[in-house]
């Protein structure tokens, strides 16, 4: 058949930056306004990445600016531990290179595809070569380049290369051309400060044309850098084992012991039981049927799960709580972090968070942030395993309303997976398949922090119903007690305690008699009061008891401040001799629930 | 900083297959159960696609058998043109290649990755070698191969390669096995079922362990192969023209008609006239700047769009209903192929069909067939345009009830995406990304169905009504005609003309009187009847008046058939002699509609 022949003279084979330069939008650039995003998501993660490992806390620039008509410069720069110049063209000229893709840990670029797919884009687009500088020390000096992609066989075309004066010690900076309509400038910012939240150590400063916007950290702290794991034995599959065994010159014991996490001799022991292999046979001389036997025990043999403190970096339920207060104003937040749990071998854990009121829409669906090894989920939230299980949870158990099966109203979610190999559904890595462990877990957080906002809620709302009826009822009392007093006819009483007592508020009382002055705080909240009095007046207060932290004069006026901490249902008193008069306040606590009786005035 | 010459040291080059080994997911690997699924639809589509080029019958076998305790074994054979032996390894045994990939024309496999993923997902869970056996024609001896992927270098490792005794003249056949726990029959009997739908000119034999299912064609016309055209110029980038001049000797002119589709000498002169550029000027002397100006003038100048008819091959308005004739039992089916459309200068072509009622599940979701160049969409329903765009519709503008969004009740929806470059969501390809141009084009072709659709609806419940009120009308009649003729002492009219025009149904009446046989049909239905009309009694019927069109005779009784077509509301008549009796009936009408009054008897 003369066809066959005609066919296999077109069959050839597609460089890999062939093929990612026809499907480009696997990897986000599916819009030019999107590729503004996805090459800023790119830049950052790499950055975030290295500084980590280097442990410096990240410092970082980026500056969208149209250049012309069409085209628009993108650069990122940051203080992390730079690149070494013989290494910068592999890193940005060529796809599917990198330092983390055969590392078992926590870490945000995982494929060594991202910015090199954004040096592609802008040399199909623009035809402008990327930028790099990076300087490795103070003692080194920074390099220069000027850096393309040749498509047909994925290598660095160095279009320049060079020394360069650059004013930064340390740090890498990418400038980046393409062409574009224009910059998502809502979502760019939505992307930086969802990046922020969950990257509490780190800055970021941003220039947008002519605004200027920064993202300042919340944490003093670098985040600790995951720790690169041996496989766990459960998760191996035939083929990595076969070329693991091929690679090695030990015995099968030692091969266990060195080769696998959480392997000991006992476990290796077991596992050569099982299989019927000798521990002390050398692996590379093991047939594919011994071979099928040992990867048969492995899976067999209880072995702990994979060491997930060291390799995962979770942001912990603090550093959320302050990342979360930082950017949105709500009446209420908490977070949990999953214990670390394991999917076809690979170490991940789940951590969430509910916000609820204050500044959140309280109308339409919640806010839900998604994010994967710190970075933000910005895409396709359709596709996700967290929007499933956010549907999946029946919320009106947690009395908030759904539309949909989507909670609604001034409700916040995030939920953020870490994992040492996240399951993304596609390259443009904006979305986490459905892989049953890691549902389970986001759906377990979610179920806890849903008891926890309803019993907020139904907290908030008992003490509202509270606090109208003593409302009312206070408001009668000093009629109440004017009726009283005339009848009796003894002069009016300061209902005020009961007031405070009614209302759980805190009630500062002054009162001058025969020349000695008294201050008296009843807390009647329900809960530590941590305040400071402050007084002003003519009166020095020398002789107090107990003595004014802090006394300062101006114009014959003292300010006098007592910092103090009052248990619930407890009182304070200090007297000094004086004439009293003038102000007196309590700091330190909202203006609701404090009341101020000055009976001098 | 030492820290980054430590990091350089990590930094190493990724093969594509350890790319995709490591992220299996992105290929539809996710899992065991959908691997099957998979693998069967990366050979399917190969083996349709190298039919169409050889333009033969697809004669498809596929079969799954559990081989042992986890491993199943997968076979797909077709009667195609066969690979020639030289290429046989690269096609099975490299990533990324392949002969579709280069050309602009639609195909099932694009990418040259999908069946050798397969390959690779095999040796990585079972560790047996893929086995090949290929033919090229009858002259030619098959050869056999056992294949595996070099993980590190994505070259493919020959495990054994020969000649080998083969019943078929032409054809592939591919056998892969890997573990898995399971089958899953019902989702693969569904993509098997779908495929028939959009692919009625092939055929599928399956046997899945013990059961077998064959999937017949419904049209015997191979369907025309798409012709690869050149890139249209609306849809060119940069980095692509540049490559283009590079390897180009003509000048400017003449490389600009020779290299695009749709560009004449006319329109060449345009473009270089915008550009300001000499038309005679050899091409590969453009500097960059001269290059920028080509490529605006290219995007400016008006070009008729791509010839969509050759680069496309839509299924047809006609073939859409036959195949969901054959797989679905509808009261209605109707179907649209809107004119061909541009995106990104990439040709592409929507159909729609809808089909309603019969045996369609009554409750519940709407059905909805996703395709893409004649593949069924098995996953990621949520994810697709094409989902989007059906929960974008009013469904109550078309009297469609729907649940959040998504019509409700017996409906089956299909829409098929036809393009020279589906833009799907991800390698695994299970969804289309939403590009508004594909959107506007599903909107349109759903819009229009959506409207046919409720006038079936209308006119079924129309006439359901006219036939009750007829119905109860026609029931009291003979009692009518019956005291009609008591009271007129005559004898009892036929009535059923009348209840054949108020049923709008057609009547044979047959009478003989005197030696004559009258048979008379009216059509009192509102369309043509096309129809046959038997009769089978002793008389032979030769001086008929017209001739029957078939006689034939059996034990003394003749059948007599004429083929007949009567307009609405006309009569046809034919006579003979003879002296009647026997059996008389109409055929090519449903039962409903007819009422054969035969008065002999």
């Amino acid at each position: 058949m003369v066809l066959a022949e005609e066919l296999a003279k077109q069959q050839r084979s597609i460089s890999v930056a062939e093929f990612f330069e026809k499907n480009k939008h696997l990897l986000g650039f599916d819009s030019p306004t999107r590729g503004v995003i996805t090459t800023i998501k790119e830049a950052v993660d790499n950055s975030l990445d290295a500084c980590e490992e280097a442990q410096v806390l990240p410092d970082i620039f980026i500056s969208i600016r149209k250049v012309s008509n069409e085209v628009f410069r993108i650069i990122v720069e940051d203080n992390g531990p730079g690149i070494v110049p013989a290494q910068v063209p592999f890193v940005f000229g060529k796809l599917l290179y990198g330092s983390r893709f055969h590392q078992i840990r926590q870490t945000r670029g995982q494929q060594g595809i991202g910015i090199s797919a954004a040096v592609l884009y802008a040399q199909l687009t623009s035809g402008v070569p990327t930028i790099v500088i990076s300087r490795t020390g103070a003692k080194e000096s920074a390099h220069r380049f000027e850096i393309q992609i040749r498509i047909e066989t994925n290598e660095p075309d160095i279009i320049a290369a060079g020394p360069f004066e650059w004013d930064r010690t340390h740090g890498t900076r990418v400038q980046i051309e393409f062409r574009s309509t224009m910059a998502a400038k809502k979502k760019l910012l939505e992307y930086l400060r969802y990046t922020s939240v969950v990257n509490p150590h780190a800055r970021f400063r941003v220039e947008l044309d002519d605004e200027s916007f920064t993202f300042e950290r919340v944490s003093q702290e670098a985040i600790a850098c995951p720790v690169a794991i041996q496989p766990h034995p459960h998760g191996i599959e035939f083929g990595q084992l076969k070329r693991m065994v091929a690679a090695s010159d030990l015995n099968l014991a030692e091969f266990l012991v060195e080769s696998f996490s959480r392997v000991g001799k006992k476990s290796a022991q077991e596992i050569c039981g099982r299989a019927g292999l000798n521990g002390s046979r050398k692996v590379r001389g093991l047939s594919t049927e011994d071979l099928k036997k040992l990867l048969a025990a492995m899976q067999e043999v209880a072995v702990p799960a994979p060491p997930a403190t060291q390799c995962l970096s979770p942001i912990g339920e603090e550093l959320i709580r302050r990342g979360l207060e930082k950017e949105f104003q709500m009446d209420f937040v908490a977070a949990r972090t999953r214990p670390s749990s394991v999917f076809s071998g690979h170490s991940f854990m789940v951590e969430a968070a509910i916000g609820y009121g204050g500044r959140l829409p309280a109308e339409g669906n919640a806010i839900l942030l998604r994010f994967a090894n710190r970075v933000p989920l910005m895409y396709q939230q359709g596709a996700c395993a967290i929007t499933e299980c956010v549907t999946g949870i029946t919320w009106k158990l947690y009395n908030i309303p759904s539309q949909g099966g989507f909670p609604a109203g001034p409700v916040l979610i995030l939920v953020h997976v870490a994992s040492t190999n996240v399951p993304f559904t596609s390259e443009s890595k904006d979305a986490i398949a459905g892989i049953p462990e890691i549902e389970k877990e986001i759906t377990l957080a979610l179920q806890d922090l849903g008891r926890e906002l309803k019993n907020f809620v139904s907290r908030r709302d008992k003490s509202k119903l509270a606090e109208d009826r003593a409302r009312a009822v206070c408001a009668i009392i000093p009629e109440i007690a004017e009726k009283v007093s005339e009848i009796v006819e003894k002069p009016l009483v300061d209902t005020s305690p009961i007031e405070g007592k009614l209302m759980r508020k805190m009630i500062a009382k002054k009162a001058t008699r025969e020349g000695n002055v008294t201050i008296e705080l009843n807390n009647y909240t329900t809960q530590d009061a941590d305040v400071s009095v402050y007084e002003i007046s003519p009166d020095n207060a020398a002789d107090a008891v107990p003595k004014a932290d802090f006394v300062s004069e101006m114009d014959g006026q003292f300010t006098k401040v007592w910092k103090i901490k009052i248990p619930p249902r407890e009182v304070w008193r200090v007297s000094y001799s004086g004439k009293g008069g003038g102000i007196l306040d309590i700091r330190g606590i909202e203006d609701a629930k404090k009341m101020v009786v000055d009976l001098d005035v």
